[in-house]
């Protein structure tokens, strides 16, 4: 480990949310440094950010396509050596693709692209390059979502039966984005969030963490999509029945008109012998209820982990961790990934663990399907 | 208020769950005392549990019809007021029916008959009659149910926009009946239990107490029904989505093989301003999420409650009151109904709530839409 | 088990707290019937709760002292077994003392007596007969206290070395005897309560559940006692360090002026090999957090119950028992305790489970020591 | 906000726990670099730690003397601001004095040195300079503390009357000293840790939290403190009855025997209107009981809080932000203020808050008389 990785931000100008989460996960862990950056599609307010994270002037550029041919021209010594992609989902293609065929690792946000197409294009390019693409579902991150995976896999809870997966918001639950709200303009706009609203933004969240715990893929749904705030354009609120591969049954929810409910992604999953649960609020306990035993909590940091979730987690237990440090890992993991393609060694299995292309391109496939349903008086839709 | 209510029990022998359940609720507040009883279809069976009981052996008949006939035929300072119905659902309509036709008030267990012919033959009967007729959907009973009924009366939430019902358990995770379980052979049986399992059980619990609480009737649906557990007759599992008469879009679901689940029956409801939970396992808490100011907690015997609300409680705030409260609290209201007819006094309407006989029908209808729903490729049944 | 056993209550009459939750608690099991009163010591107001309850005139009396006199009059067939003096603290040893002279069995409610010279009498008495005397310390009732017991007994947390006990209460935080507040006004009454205020009324709930738990005795206290409200005339809050025969270190502490707090009496016990938490607000879980291995919780009527615990339910998992569940658990066993008398079988040890006259006595003991604690310059006393 | 501000660090060489966490929480909020350190008093171990952090290797010293004279002979554009202690508590005074009376300002871990006389003698040193100094508290850095504490600030609670504080971990439950766990060691050993075990490790963040929130001072104590754990040579428990300024009473505890517990910091503080609790465990709830309404739950970054809190967030509420984040606001305030010695201008007071050398003075204190009281026989010492 002999540097820092140097990432270069696309998107996350003064005034987002998501471009400031990611810098804090890239930073937490001191292996990734921010050199560079367009931070806006506005070069005076690119500039104006990149001061404020003080970054050097010349690699504050106008727009992504100038930073990246420019970067290109740098040394290796002080390039970038990845792109960390923040923008609205209609400029997630663009930079990603420009990124991957100019020899820059990618990370980049949720959803995958605006729209299935590019999805397909996108996996076509990554899949031809050696380079890494890491798209940031990071409730994935959570040492315990981890610690719930590896039970599944290894058979501890049985075949599994049933999984609901929830993730109500209630943050549109008035028509914000007739103010000027940031968040809630672009994320509502079909023409920057693609064709789904809610499903899109944190139902495919919902879907890629009952995929990745369960290890089971979603065969079948059968959804209602609604627009529950009148004058809203996408979807603010969908419920979806689902069906697994293996036969079990589900449930999934997605909503931001829940008034009240701030982030509460949460998941169950029963199998023959019992059944867990995992809330995002309250992220550092999984529940696992036993039909012939005592309920078991398990706890970051604490007792009977799998080391795959123990190699995620910093601190001893009871110092609760929470959504940066799970999004950083997902930052961590991609720096140990590149510092192994850069020093030529290998990664631990362990850290080799991070949502790619192929989740994303299934979430968007998700994402089209779901709303396809919804618009469907056909019951069931495969998926 | 003069004397207690006199009640004779019909089934509730030996080893049954529910049958016991009913007694204590029955008996705590001391208005009501069981004098007579056919306690099972086998006589011997019927003498042994009256004897447990300690009722005079002379009024522990051999059946139902017995009972009915011989009490008919005691002095009015004598015989009971009321049946209670405590048997497997294929015995509700004809004890049911024949009180009614011969002067008894009823309490009954849910769901209220074999099949929905049954119900309406009953509900008829009923509405000709003068006479009370209670059935025991239970959950309605606790005082946080009440609380959450009343501010959603009050418009405090204003205009409901979400309903997410969820009741799973976990006891029938294993083919049960296959064993000499009583609870789980009758439930599974389609000659006893009628065309559904979970959804006719627990279901209806679900659906009662949604449409209790939001004072909203469910219009359309649209369900996944499963068996689950090879080798059984009966759904174990059942998914719905609803749609509600008000444009609310809502989620229902019962199972009864969520491993390691008791009984953990829970609501949650989404108006413009907040949105409410509240769980049968930790019956005394209700939680409101406003959507602008801190959450609020509301607790049994607490400050800030409906007068409804406080009705149903008998002890102070931290003193916990359970599931059984809850059931008494249906067996007291009928008591007091049926002094107001005996002495012809009025009950103060906080009182007089208990479920009737068009919420037992409502519940058929349910068991049937829902079930039908399983069994079609329809994607909406209307309700 | 061939009748109900026979109760008669002194004091509980209109406007009671305490005396309604005994009846709710005596009335659950069906095992015991409310046959005579003397509710109040004002004859008038005796006779009307006497109504109220349903018992026959001849049977309400216009004092304990007429009451026990009239009862042993009366047939054996007839007659009461046993008291349940649900009066305030000044009026417990005149009619223990009297009843048990004249052959009556007792329960008391806590604490045992006015003063400890009184207690110790009480004892002497009690002993020389060959009668049953319960003390309401009723949250041991509770299954999961029982199953925290058995857990402990049997060696599971190892030698114990530390125990928390602390029970807060808020409906003391305004001198709320100034107003016409009947429990207030007694229980803060030097005349009518003894020595102690909050020490007394629910401190001493809190040793009884420390050393009952624990299995060990409190060997050496140190307390601070106070009276945080003006005007108040007995302690309202108090704290105390203890020190157990074992080695064992502790607190305890009990109030009347936490405001906010509903009855929050909770109880964490650490051993060598884990520690184990209990709170009365959600008294269906007992949680056992482990050194080595993640935490456990164990439910009441769930899986990997000792029998002693499962004993004392009634209902399946997940079906909340309350505070009255716990207290009827104590009139349960008392009633069985008498059956075993009556018909001369021998009662199963799990149910001989009930807070006896030594309990009474150790509680009137630790009120005096922990009184003179708070009055003394001396750190440690013995007890 | 025209540059990063940079950090040295003493001590945090591999292995160590507390310096990896200082590093995190220096990183979060990019505005500091660490530019240097003496990791380690083994300079081979230094300098393979400055490896792993990617320090340039001509800024890793080999001693913390070595580090402050160096680094005060380069030039301002580059040498360090600040020094990062983060040894064991008798490596405290030595660099914090060098540092000051070399124009660095310092951020000490707690408590503050080795003994109280080097504590006053830091002060004197501290208040003559003009550089800041910071203690790790890091617990008062979460924002529902701060909340907690504007609301006391604001008598919201009205005059408070009682303050429960409690820290029980169970880390220290074996003799894990006698291992070579490296945290244990020195924690346990007077030469290292001072005349305190677990009080001074963790009781002083309990007695800096409930002075912090509280508004309040203890003003006498009377202790029982306790080695639990055979062949320990440090208290690892300790119980404290506490009277404040006020007239308040209070307890305190800190344990590291308390098996199974993780690390539990919890308070309660009651005043005349309600009381408030915040557990470290679940830190982004503050959970308000009143005496006359509802329960009320402040969530981070949700509705109702004061700026205070606010401005110690970072990401919208539901988005858990743990122990590291709370950590991060001390070394951002501290960032804030030395920028503002820097350039010139003023800090919102808002962020003007983190532990001080008066709070460190006061924590030292604190264990001479909680540790003087633990060994006398007098009841209360007066601090």
């Amino acid at each position: 480990m002999s540097r820092k990785i140097r990432m270069g931000m696309i998107g996350g100008g003064q005034g987002a949310f998501i471009g400031a989460v990611h810098r804090m996960a890239a930073r937490l862990d001191g292996k990734i440094e921010l050199v560079c950056g367009a931070f806006s599609s506005d070069p005076e307010k690119s500039i104006l950010s990149g001061k404020e994270l003080n970054i050097s002037p010349e690699r504050v550029y106008a727009s992504y396509m100038e930073m990246i041919l420019e970067e290109k021209k740098l040394s290796p010594d002080v390039r970038m050596d990845f792109v960390s992609i923040v923008t609205p989902n209609h400029v997630h293609f663009g930079p990603a693709k420009m990124a991957i065929q100019n020899g820059f690792h990618v990370v980049c946000d949720k959803p995958l692209t605006y729209n299935l197409e590019e999805a397909y294009e996108l996996r076509d390019i990554v899949m031809h390059s050696d380079l890494i693409f890491a798209l940031t579902h990071n409730y994935t991150g959570y040492p315990m979502v981890k610690q719930a995976r590896q039970m599944i896999k290894n058979d501890e809870l049985g075949n599994i039966r049933k999984i609901v997966v929830e993730y109500p918001q209630g943050w549109l639950t008035t028509l914000l984005e007739a103010s000027d709200q940031k968040q809630a303009s672009w994320r509502t706009d079909p023409l920057k969030s693609g064709i789904a609203g809610a499903m899109g933004d944190i139902g495919t969240h919902a879907e890629n963490l009952a995929e990745y715990i369960s290890g089971l893929r979603i065969s079948e749904l059968c959804a209602d999509i609604s627009i529950l705030v009148e004058g809203r354009k996408l979807d603010d609120d969908g419920n979806v029945l689902l069906r697994f591969e293996n036969g079990a049954r589900g449930i999934l929810y997605a909503s931001q008109i829940s008034a009240g409910e701030e982030n509460n992604l949460r998941i169950r999953i029963y199998g023959e012998k019992g059944g867990l649960e995992w809330a995002q609020m309250e992220p550092n306990s999984l529940i696992v209820r036993w039909a012939n035993k005592p309920i078991e909590i398990f706890r970051t940091s604490g007792p009977g982990l799998y080391e795959e979730s123990v190699a995620h987690t910093r601190i001893p237990a009871g110092h609760p961790e929470g959504y940066l440090e799970a999004f950083a890992n997902i930052y961590r993991n991609v720096a140990m990934s590149i510092q192994a393609k850069l020093y030529g060694n290998e990664v631990d299995p362990v850290y080799k663990d991070f949502p790619d292309i192929d989740d994303g391109v299934r979430g968007m496939e998700f994402i089209y399907k779901v709303i396809e349903s919804g618009n469907s008086d056909q019951k069931w839709i495969s998926i």
